[in-house]
């Protein structure tokens, strides 16, 4: 009988910050992450591990982890047989996703993929690339980048590298000539642990949860008073496809109105209330949501 | 017809993370305040550019900007045309106004701005400072302070120098002997940019906005359960001013009883509360408010 | 007459973070803690100063200060006559009380403390230890010890050292043979401030603001729809020893529940209220709690 | 009689280290320069000030102080009687002059100053810009700009800026099109100060202790062991201008030559002097040196 | 005609630092080192390139670079063809070469490389680790770690990592079962460049004294005046091996001698040459020495 | 028999970078003190342990250390029965011994110690204070004080608390009203390792060493060409006291004048020498002088 134990991995560097902050939120104590590889949770049935996102899905796939957090690119990259649970869109409001993209320098005479034949490409998504090329019928050099890949572009004949804004890109003054892969976060999990009934469900409860941290994050409660006479101009004000709650109060001639409002919907309707009428306007933070 | 954009000044330095933090508490996501010039914004209407707070007024006037933040004092000392769309107290509890005091050594004679004729005086507001002697007649001869001038208090004759608390004074040792300003942060506005239907309309909605987050900092939303029997006393503890909302309950016996209340207030209201008979009393943190 | 103002000792170092937080959420405004001994509190009646945990209880017995936070080890080393007005379990999640221990090298002979006859003993708590060895009659020299006592475990014969995970006595390769201590934090008063009416009231409410603060962390408020129908089979889910707020919606067809729940109870519960019918679910953070 | 001490200048900032690394190799000891604005130095007579290049020359105009460091920018920037001691090469080697450069966007059509016409300049040197332009007949406005320069360059019409290697221009996307001024570090003197006996030996002894302290920073002592028979043609080897010292040894068959040879010259002799038979060759480092 | 100039690699990270002290050492000045991955260096025929130890081999025989510095464990991990000039030995006095070793936790039955047979090897010396079991006939899985590869010893099989002092193999509580590679610093040259005349002998140069370099950095200068009587009891205390340079003074009754000397030796050499009567000994530093 | 190893006690903290700095100018190559609590250094002879300077005296006269460098004001405060083998003066240029001072407010009446009976007194130097006020037959209670002593100035009655310069007392607005102690770094042993002959003449190298290092950081090297018909006149400049080499050249016209002089002597020399008519003067820095 296998025990009652989850090994579940988080991507230690950028994301690991926002991975504990949303643990956090979903209501989960997570202590230690700064100095042990072992973090603690005050959930007995859970384990951590801090590995980083590119090695993430082979220790999943190997079954030294149950499950893990990764981006698709790692996954590709490893060619890794794994379950994917969901995707996490860290939050909704604002993150692009990130895309490898295929870039030369700003003065070089290539503009496309196939003039890059013969040459050598850096990167550190070397299994991708050669793919890529491969499929291309190109024949290029395709060579593992140690960081710092963008130097390099004006050393080799072009690189292939990770960008969100394009900042770097344009501050090292290269030009992207294609994109190979756009990636996002991805929960996964190792197919064995995803046929144990114990570590499914474990994993199921866990993406909900986080889930319904990371809807909260560009969510508001909004609270209000509304005099009878005005209920139904107010309620026209709110979007529509949010069902408001209309409670009772004491005195008859109010009714009180509570409703979940995107951010950045509050900040348009907030005026408008006021100006229908609407006494008492507040909003909240929230935690979690489930729609 | 002029661009859909309304280009804010927001100001680098002392306030810039009060600044983002409220326009986060008003339902903004800023991001890119720490590495750009040209923060992102999830407003396509806005476009924002951390400046300086003393070149602000400059540039709104100059029409550079439509809008942006800085102290009344640099409006002052620039001598810029602008409109001020409102005050922003960033926090009515503890902030206090900033001052520019005319300050010399403990151990000089000097008691009044009378006694320092024909001094030199070293201060960053060079302007106000002229202005300031001028008109009581004084004649110093006033020299632009690149920082530290407290330090310079004892090579020249005195200084004109901002302060909140006094305590950068003090650990100096020198003594005020007047006060030329008091300054608090203004949201200004470009005489044409006010006087643009879109752009007037996007301010306007700006300064609800972040005074509603203003607002929000010193209240907490506070609940509680109320026998139908002591609601009358309950209510008789709450502040006057305020109007709670009492909502009925399932159980009849009972009325939830919410109201917003300062901070302050909460501290000593909460234990008579308790005593009263309230029960499941709670407060919790706001985002916005609008009375 | 005595004046109407609490002098009260905030512990400098490890806990001065947690405890600030405390006063924040507790509804006091406490700024300059950073880079003043004397912080400023937005209460007139409370002065505010910052000294290490070890030698707060001898100023609070001195009457230097009305009150204060330090730990039990500290009032026991000093020996020192005070009131203890409560323990202040700072997170009860998660915090471990801190232990101290009587350590020797993994390498060592000596597997009880008779084996140190005759042995120097290196730790912080010079008094508690020798009482210790006193008590049980064995002879050993105790010297104080300026830190990294760790270190000296290999220099003489055993030290006494605080632990909360027992991570550093591991790092360090040592063996705990005993325990000497259990350690919590407390909230102490002069014995003359605790017979003074106003004091100890003030004192009396920082405690009950700062035990609501403690309770809050824990807690998180949950709110739902909940069709007539669902109601009973809804309750039945949430923990039975909470009194759920049931409350009349507009939309008779309707109830709106709201409960105070532990964070870690809420994990496990939101996916079963889903599954039971319950809609517009969502959870949010509370500042205090009160019972 | 005026007191026996000179009051000296050094300036804050980007000089200051190299300033008091100068001042160590020539013999001073100065302490206290990261806390105080009036460091320590080992010599009565000198009285130390800390302050910004940019307002040096004023104090030293004013006689707030005998002498300073400041860059010749700055002494046109203010416009201020003073008198030049010495021009101080920090380093011979490596240091390029700094220049203030008149830059606009890269896309920008402009492309020489009269372009500029009826534009905003931004600056930190505003009055010796206003000159440039009135010298050339341009009409522009020219703003003080509070740091960030570069990023302003996209809000005004241009921009004058100081810029050693180019590479933050470049990094900005700017393009030069005019130099107004290149600048190096100046000693200078106030005018009466220079005219006093004690204070101008003091200052020029200091001028000379710094610059024989510059001197060594390039230079090497070499030394060697040479066969009588070699000696001709080792000394060919050396540079002409410099004149070896070449001292008998107890081993009449043997010579010591001693000679001060640049650090890039001693490159590239090395070798070749190990191969024209030259044995146990040394080199090391110097303090000070006075051809 | 091949361009004039030498493409050098230098190793970023841990090497850096000590390679650009000793090319400072060596007389050439480096500037620009840490904002930069192209350094600026004094000799117009040398351009620098930063770039990881463990892809400088393959740049070095792509051709990319003319030569660089890097490890004998990433020459070997690449199986880069490339001309070894030399092995630079940063410090002869103190540094031990870096070894590859394998190695189980503490706790593990695993006493042989043949006990992991069947298992999982985690190494960022993937290739050199492979060839060491397919040549012992052991079948591992061999995966690349990216860094912090002790932590992954309790979740794999067994690690190969670098160690100097096996001071983190014994902190994270491991046990070395073998020693796969022994690794020093080479410098080394692609074989195209070592063909071309130009760019053989500046290499040479290079060597010759950056070793010269290293070689002062464990000798120092020594001077002392001796009586005439004395020279040959004072001449029996110097190291055998070395010759001192004896020199004659204007006091014929003295001698001056001269010796260069290991700083070790120097140490016990001191007191003794004081007792033996010599007078005004002094040593010091040296840059660069040729024997 | 005794072991052939000298166990060392280095003083952790304000003193540790200067110790090892004199340890590497004394020719010993010292590392891992960064990281480790026992460095290691290129002497099998000696084991160094890092301790603080407080408790260095006890356990050298425990013998749990051989020797040790600590003030002579904790040796007084352990009373501690130890040998002194020599004072270290660190920098016989600028360093001024620290000394504990007895201090109070500015603004208190307290003139004299008498004036201070029965108050309490705060201090981390509790034995030296309880004896200075017992001798002087004043009733005080001394309490020790963790760190932050100036603070509590206004807390108790006075403090007895370390200084060097006096800035830290007029930072906090104190005055001194008493010296209880001069104190200075001293290198001690242990009375049974004073009488082991080995460790007794390791001890004694160490001490001759480290004030061979420390005489050499005061003083330089300096060199010259003195024409034979001027070099009356420039030994008369040099300092009478020092006894300069004269050694012939090969031409005979000219001799060369070597000399080590203190650096502040060095600085008025240089330009008298110039005028005499030396050439090729310069200084150059020295690791250890034995004069």
């Amino acid at each position: 009988m296998s025990k009652k134990v989850l090994k579940l991995g988080i991507p230690k560097g950028s994301l690991q910050k926002a991975t504990f902050d949303l643990f956090g939120k979903a209501g989960f104590n997570v202590t230690g992450c700064e100095r042990s590889y072992f973090p603690r949770i005050d959930d007995e049935q859970i384990e951590l591990v801090l590995l980083r996102a590119q090695e993430m899905s082979r220790y999943v796939a190997d079954g030294v982890l149950d499950a893990g957090f990764t981006g698709y690119d790692w996954i590709k990259e490893n060619n890794s047989d794994v379950h994917e649970v969901c995707e996490l869109l860290y939050s909704k409001a604002t993150s692009k996703p990130a895309k490898w993209v295929l870039a030369v320098p700003n003065e070089s005479d290539i503009t496309k993929p196939e003039d890059l034949e013969g040459g050598i490409i850096a990167t550190e998504l070397v299994g991708v690339t050669k793919k890529y090329f491969e499929e291309k019928g190109i024949n290029v050099k395709v060579e593992f980048s140690w960081g710092a890949t963008e130097v390099k572009a004006r050393l080799v004949s072009g690189i292939v590298e990770l960008t969100e804004t394009g900042s770097s890109i344009k501050a090292n003054n290269l030009r992207i000539i294609d994109t190979l892969l756009v990636s996002t976060t991805r929960f996964i999990a190792n197919r064995d642990a995803w046929k144990d009934k114990f570590k499914k469900e474990k994993i199921e409860n866990i993406a909900i949860l986080l889930n319904a941290a990371i809807d909260a994050k560009s969510v508001v409660g909004m609270k209000m008073n509304v005099r009878a006479n005005d209920l139904d101009k107010i309620l026209k004000i709110l979007p529509a496809e949010k069902s408001p709650t209309v409670s009772a109060l004491a005195d008859k001639e109010f009714a009180a109105v509570e409703i979940l409002i995107e951010d950045s919907a509050a900040r348009s309707i907030l005026p408008k209330l006021k100006r229908a009428g609407a006494s008492g306007i507040f909003t909240y933070p929230l935690n979690n949501v489930i729609h």
